[in-house]
């Protein structure tokens, strides 16, 4: 039976068709404006409408960056958008006349990496999404932690530096100050402000300017053997093994699974992050150690992962 | 139904039969040897007919302090005693003719408190057994996380501290440098050393030298209102609250249960793990604030936890 | 004998007569533009000859924010300014016909606390600053330390904290992140946004807006005793006390001496910067603590410092 | 005019006869318990008496480990020794009959490295002499910086890290608990339990046993090309030179003079640190990058350092 996903942005929404095998049939979908909410509802009833026009729609999941109660039927708490204890649920169970079910994003992609990408073998896995920040999403005995109160499944904000770096969440030395995207470009501009010898290539590619400097021009840089490139990478991924093997004390998975775009930058990030998990796993003598691979599925996971939940979740 | 549980420490195994509400109805030990694992089992199989004597048991769950295998049949690798990949499982059900559970001592102190003690009314709960060490369990969603290959629920060896305090593990930072009895002696003795103005009634305690302080005292002098000793409780509260911060964004479980020793120190101990908790939280204007609380079942819950354990994994 | 100190700032010159009892008998501003370098040296003539049209000078002393060489003769690196390896003594006494030196702000300020203000007493101090950063003077011996290079000083680039807050250095964890006015408003408005109710005062004199609290605001609702804002001046004087202690390792000064806006706070600033001094003091029982005061000499201590190095140097 | 040198100890006293160019012409030494201080007096005359026998010499100088008043009379607290505000100038002045100056042992020794060794042809240098500890001192201007009270140059303890590792002067994070050989051999001994693999050359020299381990071992080992011994000097290497970005930022010397056993690795230790400190210096585009170099009078340098203050300070 096929079930609708839909991917709520802050400025789109995306939408598709999805099989009980995890395929994309087809996709749409819609430009909305994050001032007005009531818009984005008229939109995903105008996206499902469009797919079910072609296909026979069961359910319908619901993927949006905030905090979901244990219901999965509000919206307790929008990023970046007005809604507060919001029935999301009903309001479009009603619209659509079909089964909904509400999940948080990072939650909606790490479910498609487990069900049919990076994770399908395995029944533990931790999935981190380096992103602007870093989101992430945990699967234990095959069930996602979603939290007691929905607010669960928040890896980019478990302190790792007492004293830390700044975060925007208003606390200090969360995993996401070192970890994500934003964290790459800042602190290779940084660098590159004292030590631009070292990053002839990436300067190139930013028109000669550190403040020009984007996440995809370190990657690129960096595969043309850019040192201050291929250091700034190593670093991140040093972080990302560093927060990694706290998870292992804690959960221990069998499978970390990498998403998001620094995800193109490979074993120039994944080798760094392996190695300094390793290092830092208790009792690594007497486990098997993690694997850390990357992330399948790409962009289409939040519209993936949110459809098969809805399957799942109204069997 | 009753079965029995056993809580196999370093020196010594307790047992004792429990019923399937958690009461604890009767209870033997035996002394051991940890260069002796044969004679632990031939301890346990004594043990075991002793109780039997007089109750009807069907089943029994035994606690190690160790890496038990996913199956609850191996010890993997036990702390204290030689038990390496060894199948305590099949070897005690030979010998005992009933049906047998192994479990990690924490995860079923833990699974105790969850079933009959301070978790009773919750589906997510962690645990945190602050002993010599910082032991726990987690508890989601109602099921035990042992963790893929049975390494998780190690809290204590999470790092919270890059480059912090030494740990008896090899690594540094770990959550039990700071938040743990042997924490508090150390740093005790360390700040009496350089201000033992502010701690009279510490050092009468400890008759007048600060490397005869223990835990109890600390807990004692605290309570006479020793100035330091206030100080030195509310430093370990703090490390507390602050792992709490991360495990909630990670696990937004409902409540903490703090078991061990120091909780005889009660809110001078949680007044301040309550308050770092809520400081560092994650988007705390945004969800419930997670309860901690006091363990309810004292050194039993490894028993009555394994009883239970092997009562619920065998049906 | 009488001398004019300059204090050069990004937008304005400020021009005193100093006389040798550190009085500043009368001062003068011209406003400047940092675009234009050589327009500052026409407003530093004019404002000499303005000052010499009453007094008799004898020689001239400039402040300016950057890197001064040991021989206080060029400008090795501005701050604020276009000026590199500038020989702005020997330009200005070519115009000025008198002696001149330069030295780094900070410096000169440092040095008038120790000649004039609150250091007149000691030998060995060290001057804390806190402004937008954390600027700082050390004087050892009677002697101010300017480095072999003249790039010493920079107390506030002193790393506290590793991996710690971003500096706008391109560092991380510099003192200045923690210490200093905008660490003040940032660390306000984050804890603002999570727990408003423990700061009515505080948002009313904002206006009712995080975004729109100031340092000022914060002393202000600290002396009205609002409980947030007493916090965050508590905190930031713990992390000076705590830079202070690193110091004292190494320097071992009799007094600090605390300069800059911030110190309006007083003890609310003083009290937890001398407490954290203490505690973290290596060997507290076998020295005398050392001093923590308040700057006395205000805004004017760079031109006092200015010219009474003029004095001393050319001697 | 000659000098004679003394070095006190633990257990022995070491004495030489130094010429005015810090030449060493002779050498005695004397076995002493620390229990009876007035038998280490009794050596010191002893000492002094056999070199007097050959040279002619004109005055005393005593280093001893502790802290020493800025008179260089008293000592006022002695690491290893039952003085406490001890009047040693005197005592001895009285039974040797020549004049004595009293001096903190690792300040001896830095300012024989200064007038003799490496830092001869430098104004600003700071030694850090890593041995079992983390000693040091510092020379400003040509001046050895004491500290108003003689509690200055305590390198080791500056706080590099706040949590961090447990030190025995009761503090956390302390400077020498990342960089000395005391660190060394534990960090190494904790990686060979959980990573043998990387160390064969290392364990092979250890009688197979990690916790054989010692400093010299390490060296041996990772000039043999031993992986894990090669990065444990590297971590070392990188303590050092991240603190010495912070010493730069403060007092900007021209020159880091490294003594102490672990010197014997070379550029394995002193290229990270180098690195590390090139990495980490505040504002390094604009100041020439500190010399990192090795000490070259090895264990003699109390001894020198010693003879010649007494010449200096009683000119």
């Amino acid at each position: 039976m096929h079930a609708v996903g839909i991917d709520i942005g802050g400025t789109k929404i995306a939408a598709g068709v999805v099989d009980d095998a995890g395929t994309l049939l087809a996709t749409t979908r819609r430009d909305t404006s994050p001032e007005e909410p009531h818009a984005i509802e008229d939109a995903v009833v105008d996206a499902v409408a469009e797919l079910r026009a072609s296909f026979e729609v069961s359910a319908v999941g619901v993927a949006a960056a905030g905090f979901v109660d244990p219901g999965r039927a509000k919206v307790l708490f929008a990023a970046n958008l007005a809604w507060r204890d919001y029935p999301l649920r009903d309001v479009l169970r009603e619209r659509l006349g079909l089964d909904v079910v509400v999940e948080n994003d990072a939650n909606a992609a790490g479910w498609a990496e487990f069900r049919f990408g990076a994770g399908r073998d395995v029944q533990d896995m931790v999935m981190l999404t380096v992103g602007t920040g870093l989101g992430g999403a945990v699967v234990i005995g095959g069930r996602l932690v979603r939290g007691a109160a929905g607010a669960g499944g928040e890896v980019g904000h478990m302190r790792l530096v007492p004293a830390g770096r700044a975060c925007g969440c208003g606390h200090d030395g969360c995993w996401e100050t070192y970890a994500s995207g934003s964290a790459l470009v800042r602190e290779t501009r940084a660098a590159l402000a004292t030590d631009p010898e070292r990053a002839r290539t990436l300067l190139d590619l930013a028109g000669g300017k550190a403040k020009h400097v984007t996440g995809p021009h370190v990657t690129q840089a960096a595969r043309a053997g850019d040192p201050l490139a291929v250091e700034m990478l190593a670093d991140l991924g040093t972080w990302l093994g560093s927060g990694m093997a706290a998870l292992s004390a804690l959960l221990d998975p069998t499978t970390y699974v990498i998403g998001g775009g620094v995800g193109a930058a490979g074993d120039m990030l994944l080798g760094p992050a392996r190695a300094t998990l390793e290092e830092q796993l208790f009792a690594r003598a007497q486990r098997p150690l993690p694997q850390v691979v990357l992330a399948t599925l790409g962009n289409d996971a939040g519209i993936v992962g949110a459809a098969d939940l809805a399957r799942v979740v109204l069997d």
